[in-house]
């Protein structure tokens, strides 16, 4: 794992942190289903972190995407399978996803090394 | 198949063919392409059809969802995949998709009578 | 209440009668959390449904603006109210907001009569 | 001009005059902002009308897509340029735009009837 | 206040800087418009930094989300009604909202210390 | 050209190859396209760069907004022909937009200089 991912995982940790000591009883709840909805269901734990990582894609959020390639990664989605969730993420949401689709790459990439 | 879903594809079908009279070569190449991702690759067809419709729910485009629910009802997704994607449609999107997930469920409803 | 919002109300309800239906876990925790988060707290109820109203409005959701328009109006916000939470929807989001700036204050006028 | 768009044309006047008759000053403002920027400058106005298509294009927004179309035909775009917008539309906003491009295509092909 | 946020408002302000020496009439009543919308009016201007800061979050700027986070610490919103305004945010616009919750947070915090 | 715009390019064309490397075929047409739909045509290649800008103006994607910011620049485009762009992406998109405008006249200072 790459050193601009590793520091992406600390910063996103500490400042999940930061929210979750607020001890906000709603906030709380909308993290424990944002858990909830990818486990292993009906539909595989793999088949629902592609459908985080395309969601992510075309509402380009980078911090979301580098999340799910992670994820997906640690699943054991392969290139070519990573290459088609990029592919209908690009027709879908346009070219306007270029940039994000670049760095899930870089992040793919950093991750294979 | 309920009358609106038929109406959807038959104005759908309309103005595609309006569009592609047209004769724009970019247009066409774009369209092209749009059907060219959801095809059988590494990822089967079902996965592909799943991840066009959480895209489509959370980037809320009805008649986009309206073609991926009827595409994944012929590509035999059961009731309970079919809530799974929903439910992290809707915890990607947030509460601005509820409409949109009344509206598939409509739609899904309709498809099953 | 004019005809159209009635409509509105009743088709609104009967969907989220089959959505609740199919008694998925995640969907039902979403739309619990989805009430919950507008309950009087440190915000009364009264300011909380102007930031679903402001926050539906940017987000270009017809139906939720519907919704909010309507609960604005039953906790008491007045014309001028209205029309300085219009302002910034406006402002914040954009030109691109003003077909449903003119549907928010369709509804407000049919809601006055 | 086709009844659909008189029809659009006539509604959208309608709401404007209840959003101009609440005579809020920012609400104004923002209207007369709407109207100048579009006017005749270092662009002419043909060109800023293009612009405000496309940019309607990629935020979807039918009302205002509609709008422009209107107003592109009355400063005399031709077919191919017309296609040209579309295209581009179409790659920066991706295929979510699709079922906008059909409605402006449909309306393109009403205003020359 | 933090360097960060130190940093952001001296960036900030030094390219409104620049766009305002460009003298562009049009867009100089933008910027003055946008003043205007959160001045006291029907709505006190607390009420107005909370919409404010929801519709950014909603529409996902991490820039005008410090830069309410920032106003409505100066009119003495409470850590609650902070939490409030986050979980409304939250709800309506989706776990994609959560790096930029995570983020004012944090800018809540640098404030606070 | 500065610094940070080189860094920009250096760093957007490492990533491209990383991308078509992969040498996914449907990626790669999308890729074709979207230069294609830039070119001259019936519209010339300088009023297609405003349509890009603009677009990804109201998209508020700073990337695509840095690309085409410098293709409008090499094309000729003048001071006032650029807050005219601007001053339209600011009105249909809202105050979101200004701090995509306020780097958008970053990097048009930078080019000048």
């Amino acid at each position: 794992m790459s050193k601009r991912i590793e520091e992406f995982q600390k910063e996103r940790e500490a400042l999940n942190v930061v929210i979750l000591e607020r001890d906000d009883l709603n906030i709380k709840r909308f993290f424990a289903l944002d858990s909830a909805v990818y486990r292993e269901g009906a539909l595989d734990a793999k088949t629902k972190e592609m459908l985080g990582l395309v969601a992510s894609m075309v509402l380009r959020c980078d911090d979301c995407i580098t999340y799910h390639v992670i994820r997906t990664k640690e699943l054991g989605i392969s290139d070519k399978e990573f290459d088609e969730i990029m592919s209908i993420g690009l027709v879908v949401g346009g070219s306007i996803t270029i940039p994000h689709i670049r760095r899930a790459y870089r992040s793919w990439q950093e991750l294979k090394e």
